[in-house]
């Protein structure tokens, strides 16, 4: 599996390289982004996604600018830096990790406005490939907490991708589910589909296939008939930004399965790292929740000659949606696993961070 | 909108004529059927489906072979509508109607054992016709009594399609929304697309957009979410079999609903004509779940080149679901509405039948 995101050195400047992941499992296409307005496209597109891959997609696509930038003088330069980082985060509105990892770009070329600008070109490189480096470190770090819930001969259900393409590698939720897996743990993982963009049949199924963990593709409306049949150990997901009191927002559909996962008793865990919470938002009814144009829900393939739905007929299309604290069993991050009262647990993360 | 399904005379014997609902909403086409053979492969590919509509399209199927039949004996024709019986039956496992509407056509063709075989095919033709007839009526009933559950200016939300087209017309869960909206009670239809095969997008949407009752599409893991902006004030959707005790049995994702329903205390109802309910079970565990093949899934239409689900990847598709009565709030029947204890109620119906 190539790696989701990588900074390469070219003659002009830098190249970000990532799957095109709007075309898996039918192709494995690796892009060369040249320019930020490029990078802007791939993360509105969809084709790098989730929420830790898009902050290093953010990351990279600032020292990407720096790198290639044909301002002459120092005020020009810093202005199409600024730039860069607005257009990036107008991409998309959820995830908090893309304003988390643009902070971080914004701070490291603070620390070193004095500096030259080749020198500023290498911090802020060295910066996004960090920023690259640490996520990877993190869902390992997530796989390592969450193994721990997992208990022997687990059936587990996981919605959408938040895999080793959700993230610099390994995963969030799927790093959890890879961890258990290598300590022997995982019986079979549940993929729901997760329409409209299908990530769980395209994306999860693909990775887990590759490495051999045993996994069973389901429509999103078959989770609740599994769960009844017992079939069903733990649910978890990953997440694009928590509250402070541990509401969740996450891919559409997440809700509903914390609801009936509760109804089944089964636990409901949310993996990420810490950086996905957002310690401005009291609660997750302040999330800004992204609505997609309706050729998701109405066209099955980017390139469908005839829609699904009758010409004219209303769509509705969140992409995602909040899952209150009270149906979290738990929040699995790098640095521990945090358990109710969540506006306490989670606190303590961010002293450290 | 054409009929869901009429029987004509040719020449040579009946004629069954059906849309063909894979088609829809893009092509409207009329289907000629002229041999058993032919209804039983419509059932199964669900040209027509819905409990109703397949009791109503296994009646006809019986008549249209007493019509065309080439037995030269009385034996071997009585044989010959034995033998349609057994195929028509061996369609489909889950909707009731499709064994009720046989039983029908068997007592139907044991009055008529000693007349003519002239006499017969014109006695099973009649009675086919009233099956079609009656099932309409009762569709009309169950909008009548339906309607008075709604209150003005409802959102009710709907999966599957348990409308004109899963009946002989009118519907049974569209029934009391077309009901409903006549009275001027609804406010907006949501329309779960209902994966695998998009009955809701597809047919749903169809149905409403013809009639004007203003209808918005969703994912099938979009409900939790408007439910919880207090969007939806009913829930309503259709059954392929009812057990004795008011488990019903109906489209894959029902159960999901219903608890969702539940979590958000919104009414959760089951519109369904009184032939549905399969007394013979005393629960819902009883019920035969048909199994269906993995393309409905990994192919998102029928000619489609490239599956979205990785060539391998195990696929489990189970066409229905059961939910336990105890999330039911009402059961619409065309001989009112039934409450708590099901077990009760439901019986008052079956001595009345």
């Amino acid at each position: 599996m190539p790696a989701t995101i990588t900074i390469e050195q070219e003659d002009e400047g830098l190249a970000v390289i990532i799957i095109d992941q709007t075309l898996l499992p039918n192709q494995t296409k690796l892009l060369r982004l040249r320019a930020v307005a490029e990078v802007c496209e791939a993360i509105r597109s969809l084709r790098i996604r989730g929420a830790p891959a898009i902050g290093c997609a953010a990351a990279a696509g600032v020292a990407l600018c720096a790198s290639r930038a044909e301002a002459r003088t120092q005020t020009a330069f810093m202005g199409q830096l600024e730039d860069s980082i607005a257009q990036l985060a107008a991409t998309r509105p959820t995830a908090v990790n893309l304003f988390w990892a643009l902070e971080r770009m914004r701070k490291a070329i603070a620390r070193h406005g004095q500096s030259s600008r080749a020198q500023l070109v290498s911090a802020l490189t060295l910066e996004a490939r960090k920023v690259i480096a640490d996520d990877l470190a993190r869902c390992h770090a997530i796989g390592r907490y969450g193994r721990q819930l997992i208990e022997p001969s687990s059936a587990v259900l996981t919605h959408c991708n938040a895999g080793a393409l959700a993230t610099a590698g390994y995963g969030t939720a799927l790093g959890v589910i890879r961890a258990a897996h290598e300590a022997g743990r995982i019986r079979q993982v549940w993929v729901d589909e997760t329409r409209p963009l299908l990530q769980g049949a395209r994306l999860t199924a693909w990775e887990l296939q590759q490495e051999d963990i045993p996994c069973v593709v389901i429509t999103d409306s078959m989770a609740a008939s599994v769960m009844a049949d017992r079939q069903v150990d733990a649910v978890i997901v990953g997440a694009d930004r928590i509250a402070a009191n541990g509401d969740v927002a996450n891919k559409i559909g997440t809700y509903g399965l914390a609801i009936l996962a509760r109804y089944h008793r089964i636990p409901f865990y949310v993996a990420a790292p810490v950086n996905t919470i957002d310690y401005q938002l009291t609660a997750g009814s302040e999330i800004p929740i992204e609505q997609r144009g309706p050729a998701e829900i109405t066209h099955l393939a980017e390139h469908a000659t005839h829609p699904i739905v009758p010409i004219g007929v209303a769509i509705h299309n969140p992409a995602f949606d909040v899952t209150p604290h009270s149906l979290v069993s738990a929040i699995i991050t790098d640095r521990g696993i945090a358990q109710p009262p969540y506006v306490e647990t989670l606190a303590a993360y961010q002293e450290l961070d």
